[in-house]
């Protein structure tokens, strides 16, 4: 049975991690008209495909005003599209164009290169430890904590 | 040998448990006076003793600047004091006062009892195996990324 203090070794080494991996990709992006915000909405557009703003903000668990946002940004610079909703008159889909999509690809084909670097002298059991608590903190906090509020914006 | 995209598993998790974890931090801090940054200035200076400005902004990967503000707010309101440095004249030691202790410790109390719920259900190999992760990666990130610029601030 793991307690609330050993739960709390992890946590408390969150906000370290989320701070020098987002200036490690804020550095990543320096040239690019891409931002990490962006990036994290470019990202899931790959990943999951066509959804509405109110799809991807809770997934990012931010406000649907702060994606939609981004979503303007990236469709200016060609990187996204929207699509009628054949499900859902009102809330048109998003989808990534194919610039968009080798923008991202670009973009995280090179974290990928960085990572490897970093991964050297991890153990694999470990990863997968790691990523079976940080998936069981997403889901419980998730549970526990209140929606953002509507001035809340990403990162 | 772990590869950069499993270690990437991990760190597309950290957002997520941030963003949660700050919300279900700042939640329970809504009636204290106290912010989610300034807990984390009070929570070093009780986890490694006083200590100056510049120590505590290179442990939390924050700037100077940022530090001071919530330290000088901290202290208007008792929480911390200064103290002359014995071994740097012009760089003074922080510290917690009795009241800022008690302030401290009474909300990470009311964390504490919250992540016990939350734990239930981990293993605590699991556990320890995060923090093994967390840590590598702090260590690797910090020697990789730069120095925060100066506008910098917490969280």
């Amino acid at each position: 049975m793991t307690s609330g203090a050993q739960l709390y070794d992890v946590l408390r080494r969150i906000r370290p991690v989320h701070e020098l991996s987002a200036r490690a990709v804020t550095e990543a992006l320096v040239e690019r008209d891409v931002s990490m915000p962006m990036r994290a909405v470019l990202e899931r557009l790959h990943d999951a495909g066509p959804q509405t703003v109110p799809a991807v903000a809770r997934w990012l668990h931010v406000s649907r005003q702060g994606v939609q946002a981004l979503v303007d940004r990236a469709k200016a610079l060609g990187y996204v599209e929207t699509r009628p909703n054949p499900t859902h008159r009102r809330s048109h889909l998003v989808a990534l164009t194919a610039r968009g999509e080798s923008v991202f690809t670009a973009i995280h084909a090179g974290e990928l290169a960085t990572l490897d670097q970093l991964a050297d002298g991890l153990d694999p059991g470990d990863v997968d430890a790691c990523v079976r608590v940080l998936d069981h903190l997403v889901r419980e906090l998730d549970a526990t904590v209140q929606a953002p509020s509507t001035e809340r914006n990403l990162p």
